[in-house]
């Protein structure tokens, strides 16, 4: 079964607000098997808004509109619906009760601009907005629905939690559909197509592949439809078990993880503890680690060593490898891995240094050259990396392959 | 001028990320004039594409795709974009000679997947990507213009600022439009808008003031649009002048200034030096000021410590006061500063500590308490702030507050 999402305001075409209603519906009506075709956003404009309904309603059979329906002029979306639907406005007094309610919550009485907001397309039927002015409306037109709803992010939130997503799935009948997500990190998006190209193709028809690439990470999502949810389930679980078979060593995570709540998991469950010294991610590894609540559990602390004088200080570093080898080799990160870990008595650290430009390279050394090390409760391990010549990121890039790399030796003991 | 904005991917369709591309690109077109009349989000399906491409064409004379242009084989932009123009894709080697280049930045050879990112539909004019390995695209018919570009954010908005953005204003005529933006912290948005409402009612009728609040600060837009573009320019700067005297003290930079950026311009003019001491913050303060290309010149490094351990063996925090004041208090934030100052002799430090939640907190101290303290050559100035109750906005607040502090106590020497 198919859905559009329309909304509408000059807001969002002008780029001031980003549109996180869409892809909140859109979450939700994928979740009880409703297909989301295609989501438009269009302007306050009586010709537009029929347009655009003429074209949603030719391609799905259930169209959600938001926005256009609070009490200023700027909003026309009521009457066009009234247009759309050749029918006109009356006064509901069920709407109307609501209204008087709100406002008396709110210490108010209703004025006569707000009166005009208990006024409803005839052939609609009403919506309850239990948090705001506004009134839901759904529609019914030759087996397709219409639903318009306000733009104010909780309120549509709540309508559709509240009412909506129970009144869609009783009204169509829709296909099971399951997703199931697989983080990666260290592998580029076409060396992994290669690798699991065959398993790729012998998938079964109602069963598809997506890359989904971000910094330093691909995601793979399985999604599978059918009619059986219990089938469904283990089908997509064999497929999912067989892919991470094939790619193991580059997986960290499912569905929703993050690198650094997967490690904060691992040590919290081993009762381990762990320190930083970064030199050009500069507080970055840091600050992944402390955006994860609770992590004082396991995280100690970290030094930031931006100038050799400091390393040398601080982490211990040897002057005469500093001058040998340089800041940036296997020498100089390892002795800093080493020297945060015994300074703050943790049982991992991780310690960086390189380039990330945009001056500072040489032809030995390029910029985007990275030496990440990890000391464990038993050695020490080191990498060398290029990641290119964008300072942001190289940060970004080292930062996740430290990160990825410890959660490597963390899970070897 | 109309453009439209499709975005090809079904990760948007099914709600897992936020199209935040368009919002974006929708705010840099209207700076030179453009207007976007509808976005448009749709499946990466050939059909689909192709309607939606027909349907922007008939509305609008500039149009941009992005997403669809990965080396994987869900990815079928380019070859239905052959198929809207009638042309195929053939193999370029300006195009490819990126590709390598790219690869060899990060160590890598290209493989045969990759290899097919070098061919292009056969009318189009390639884009350089400098920050990943899927070329732009510029077709031209009958007038119209169509641009496509990768999904993938930092690319898309590198190749719009690199090349893009020019090219659409020397190929259409656009109206002369001027911004000059003024950027604030410190102050909230209402509280802006009533300090100089006076100001910005009394504004010409060919000027405007756009609010653009985001995370602990607010960019103030005037917009001019007229024929005599030296006349305009006069005009802007006799407004912007009078509007910078009202509110002088929030005022931080303009344009595409960050504090960190104008922080570092100030340190390196007055050849003086900084070092930081986070607990709450975690590091994202030396990640701000270390995303700064040539902060090595001024900023030392950091500590940032976690643990109250790290803070008494690292920063001379005396163990007394934590034990009396805890470790969110005036008396050990400012030990924490003066102690990195010391250590790291520097000229500045900043230090942090605060409760960044979603536990911990008290009725004395709740969730977003944060103390904040700046180490000068003279002194010490310590403020305590209250920024609610979200984790990741609690440190990124106190770190963007802490480094309007330090600038405004840079600015007084």
């Amino acid at each position: 079964m198919l859905a559009e999402i329309i909304t509408i305001g000059d807001e969002i075409l002008i780029g001031q607000i980003v549109d996180t209603n869409s892809a909140w519906i859109a979450q939700q009506l994928n979740q009880i098997g409703v297909k989301v075709k295609q989501i438009s956003s269009i302007s306050d404009n009586k010709e537009h808004i029929l347009k655009a309904l003429k074209e949603a309603e030719e391609r799905a059979s259930l169209i959600l509109i938001t926005g256009g329906l609070g009490p200023t002029k700027d909003d026309i979306t009521k009457h066009t619906l009234c247009e759309y639907f050749n029918t006109k406005l009356v006064f509901n007094q069920e709407v109307y009760n609501n209204l008087e309610k709100i406002f008396s919550l709110r210490g108010k009485t209703v004025s006569e601009t707000n009166r005009h907001q208990a006024e409803v397309p005839a052939n609609c039927i009403p919506i309850e907005n239990k948090l705001g002015t506004a009134a839901g409306m759904w529609f019914e037109r030759n087996g397709k629905v219409f639903i318009s709803m306000p733009g104010v992010p909780y309120e549509m939130k709540g309508m559709m939690e509240n009412v909506l997503l129970d009144k869609i799935k009783s009204h169509f009948t829709t296909p099971t559909i399951i997703h199931r997500t697989i983080l990666t990190q260290g592998i580029g998006e076409s060396y992994l197509a290669d690798m699991i190209s065959e398993w790729e193709e012998a998938l079964p028809s109602n069963m598809k592949l997506a890359y989904l690439p971000s910094l330093s990470m691909v995601r793979l999502r399985i999604s599978a439809s059918g009619e059986n949810e219990k089938a469904l389930e283990d089908e997509v679980s064999k497929q999912a078990a067989s892919l991470q078979s094939i790619i193991k060593e580059y997986i960290f995570g499912f569905e929703t993880d993050t690198l650094e709540g997967v490690i904060g998991n691992l040590l919290l469950e081993k009762k381990q503890s762990l320190a930083t010294a970064e030199s050009c991610t500069g507080g970055y590894i840091a600050h992944l680690i402390t955006k994860v609540a609770g992590c004082s559990e396991y995280y100690k602390g970290s030094v930031i060593a931006y100038s050799n004088e400091i390393k040398t200080m601080e982490l211990n570093v040897s002057t005469a490898d500093l001058q040998q080898y340089g800041a940036v080799s296997r020498e100089v990160v390892e002795q800093m891995a080493k020297g945060v870990k015994e300074k703050f008595k943790t049982d991992y650290a991780i310690a960086t240094s390189g380039i990330a430009g945009p001056t500072g390279g040489s032809i030995e050394k390029p910029i985007g050259t990275v030496w990440i090390a990890i000391a464990t409760p038993t050695g020490i391990v080191s990498e060398k990396y290029l990641f290119g010549d964008n300072r942001l990121g190289t940060i970004q890039r080292a930062a996740l392959t430290a990160l990825h790399l410890l959660q490597k030796e963390i899970k070897k003991t």
